[in-house]
């Protein structure tokens, strides 16, 4: 496996599970990456937005860390969410990030009232300067309100050594993989996102793999080979029979508590809980989800 | 037909057809709305943000107006997207709309800086001293700012006559549903939106119907009549099975463009043209739906 | 006076006068003009967001147009707004502003959910087309979403013939100046704005003249010429002076209903009535106003 | 001075100074508050917006409390900014806040993408569960997206014991001064803000006094003092001549970097700089405001 493509594949966005006193529960971690192993994903990323990485405490970090580097081994690569809001402050996270183990760190801009592409290529150059390991570049205008020209892009792509991968969240994504792929001359290793909604477009276009939390990830595995293979009919059709979920699943605002909700309930930990103000699913959603689940083949054994 | 409920069901909700030159193309309404007949729908929608309403000129609604209503006969409604930025422009729309022959009226309200409620209700009453046709009010507050609490569009609904109707587009849009059916006693009629991703719950849920431009509208009518007759098992495979081209249909930006690249695939209109600065297709793109289209069986005779 | 600069200078930013009906009130605009004519101005603007041109049917901007242009008769220039949501539906308002005898126009970009150059481009070469007139490019954020980088402006300017000034409303608005000033070899006519609060180093930054609704024109006005002439501690004594008032008619939310309240109290109109959702103005605030008003010496025979 | 109003008057809003590494001066926080105590001020703040609170790591905030708790010694209060994006990790933040000494805390609301008002409600019900302290409320709608009707402030004032305070960034603030005296039946005490653009009619129109980073925070002393004692026009005077100061410290985007460079000039710190992405001051600026600087007459002795 080349060092600089070694995140090529599928990686599991990881929740951060909560006990029922709401406290981290970083014993659940381990059956997290269980599931990601399991499904022989690539890697995992943690402390990312659907890690609630921003309802969390900087004193919380360090023990999710420990606790999914340790889960992952030496088989599993690990993608740790180093944003902040400003370059000193990220750069004591990628530190923590290096030092307790991670394979990766991924990055989100600074928010911005304005445009400021200096500052922000400022931020991504102060990670740059003590990263060993990539950087993925987090395109996530909705959140931080900075967009990403594919230019732009290009630029820290070729001047920052470490900024060898871009994970896309600014919709529409197939169209910007093919952009970012010519600003970049296709050397730079793009993930898609949006909870896989277009993930067969994505990789048709030249992403290498996507990294989000859908909870069902041996079936994004799944498609990503058989597209890898040359397999597209079948890959298809894998991800058109998973779409009703993965539409489900990204159900504005409260994705996020579906998900962990068909996590616990494959075992992959305690509760399901959020942590406010993130907010939670209620009764009928759930009821609804059930009935979802149930109507699909959710059998994963022969994808 | 009991004349409070006349708009339940499927509307389709038109684009605006322009001509090679840029000009509206009125003459195509014609068979757009004809494609909506030939689906079965309860009527079709008209001069929304759908039909690029912002991007006409006020001279060029009347002739859009007129052509619909003579499409639409006597056996389809037609609603108009009458939305401004102040009550009396507002108000000037409502009266041309309905001079013009309209059946309803779609009202988003004006944008706001800060949230102001009682600007809001004024706003909506200005429309109610026009009306004597029904009143469907958008929620949409992706495009206005605007934040429509449940107990806001009971208070809407319950002290202005005409405000019968509901149009979501504020996700999730399921679980809307349910709370404004708890705020409104269940007397408000629903409609769903965003391109008919969540029909099936939405129907579900109590909905009474969807408008949204989804281009195979007759894919829509067969899910909520299957709905209707209690087939939710044949509603559901409809549903599941046409996802992967609502989803494509929904791509953030262009979903416009891809919308109408298939009404002209389909002979709905002569172009495809968007009016600047609404986004274009691209080839990739018209590559890639066609694609999905030739993947799909999208045999809609027989639903 | 050269033609590519016959706008320098101070310009009255009109607001629009209803009646007691709510009805536009042209008769006002005779007294609004002569009120910019007894201050000097160069000319006057009709149709901006201060002239609530928003809240405006199309079929109510042509008398406007009609009043301004006669009022302002040959000593007056009269740059008209024509902003719109497409660059067709803006080439129709341009065509009208020329046609009715406007000097220029006056131009914010469409709203735009995501940045995109390229269509903010064409928008203003849609202008081009149809322009014999200056062009006044509106750098308007807050409102549009859309920020221009100095740049861009170039851009427009030097490839756009027309594009002969800016106008600036992105704060902070001295520091651009400086930086459009170097991206235009200083060459564009650039106008200050945010009612007059920075004025002062506006002009001295090189800034033209402003456009701005400040009710007293004419201390605008006396602060140029002094600053024209050399006097710069003069300019400032005066501007300095009238701080208070220009800081308070720059009330979030509600300065332009303060400051039709006070070119009521001056004569220039009939009402101080804004057009619903505009924000009206309440008795305390009123209260407050006159106060403040008292306490300056508002006497501006002297200059 | 009674318990629940012991914050009445002016609070210094402190910056964070930054030595020349970049890292946390917290030698200058002894003569920032030194200046705060010589200017009268019943107290100041820290760890807000303005001292870069969101720039800072979390073990960064701890020396910083510490350094200001220690030099406000018994005679000033000390307010600790401890606002976060879960009600969780503000718990954290207010425990550590009152174990370290603080007087009271400031607590804005955590972001939301749409309207929230339970969410917002139990985030602050988390602060109360831990506080020992006056709670102060923080109307930050442009930082937060969220908005506060005066009945939800009036709400949380009632319900939670120590939610005794407001600190108004809402404009226009006088305006919404008067509405929360209303719903509060006048027991809130509430503070302005805007860097005391409106402090004359924020306490004419009753606030307690305002925190804000005015560089000169003697000046609102006096003003308070002035106003307190009944002598409103000496109020104003004083009011009225440091507005051009005030204004240009408000100068969006760089306002910080502005008063940091007055405070550097005024000896209350070492640097004046602000740590990236914060924008910092250029060189035209700087000599602006030497220029505004000299031109004022800067006698703070005998106000």
């Amino acid at each position: 496996m080349a060092n600089d493509r070694k995140l090529d594949g599928i990686h599991f966005m990881l929740p951060t599970p909560f006990d029922s006193n709401g406290e981290v529960d970083t014993a659940s971690f381990n059956r997290l990456v269980g599931a990601a192993r399991a499904a022989s994903c690539t890697g995992v990323v943690t402390l990312g937005v659907m890690g609630e990485s921003h309802r969390l405490t900087d004193a919380e970090r360090g023990p999710v860390i420990d606790a999914v580097v340790a889960a992952a081994g030496d088989d599993l690569t690990v993608t740790v969410g180093t944003s902040a809001e400003s370059g000193r402050a990220l750069a004591a996270r990628v530190r923590d990030a290096q030092s307790g183990g991670a394979s990766a760190v991924m990055i989100a801009p600074a928010k911005m009232m304005k445009p400021n592409p200096p500052a922000t290529y400022a931020y991504y150059a102060a990670a740059q300067e003590i990263t060993e390991i990539p950087i993925v570049v987090q395109d996530l205008p909705e959140q931080t309100g900075v967009h990403f020209d594919p230019a732009f892009i290009g630029k820290l792509h070729s001047e920052l050594p470490d900024a060898k991968y871009l994970k896309l969240e600014d919709p529409p994504t197939p169209q910007k993989i093919t952009r970012v792929i010519e600003s970049t001359s296709g050397t730079m290793g793009i993930f898609g996102g949006l909870g896989g909604a277009f993930l067969f477009e994505e990789l048709r276009r030249g992403a290498i793999g996507t990294m989000t939390g859908f909870a069902y990830p041996e079936v994004l595995v799944a498609i990503h080979k058989y597209m890898a293979s040359g397999d597209l009919e079948r890959a298809r059709t894998i991800f058109y029979k998973w779409l009703p979920l993965i539409r489900y699943e990204n159900s504005a605002g409260i994705g996020l508590a579906i998900r962990k909700e068909i996590m616990k309930s494959r075992g992959f930990t305690t509760t399901a809980d959020v942590r406010p103000p993130s907010p939670s699913i209620d009764d009928s959603t759930r009821a609804e989800l059930k009935d979802l689940m149930n109507s699909m083949d959710l059998n994963v054994e022969n994808l």
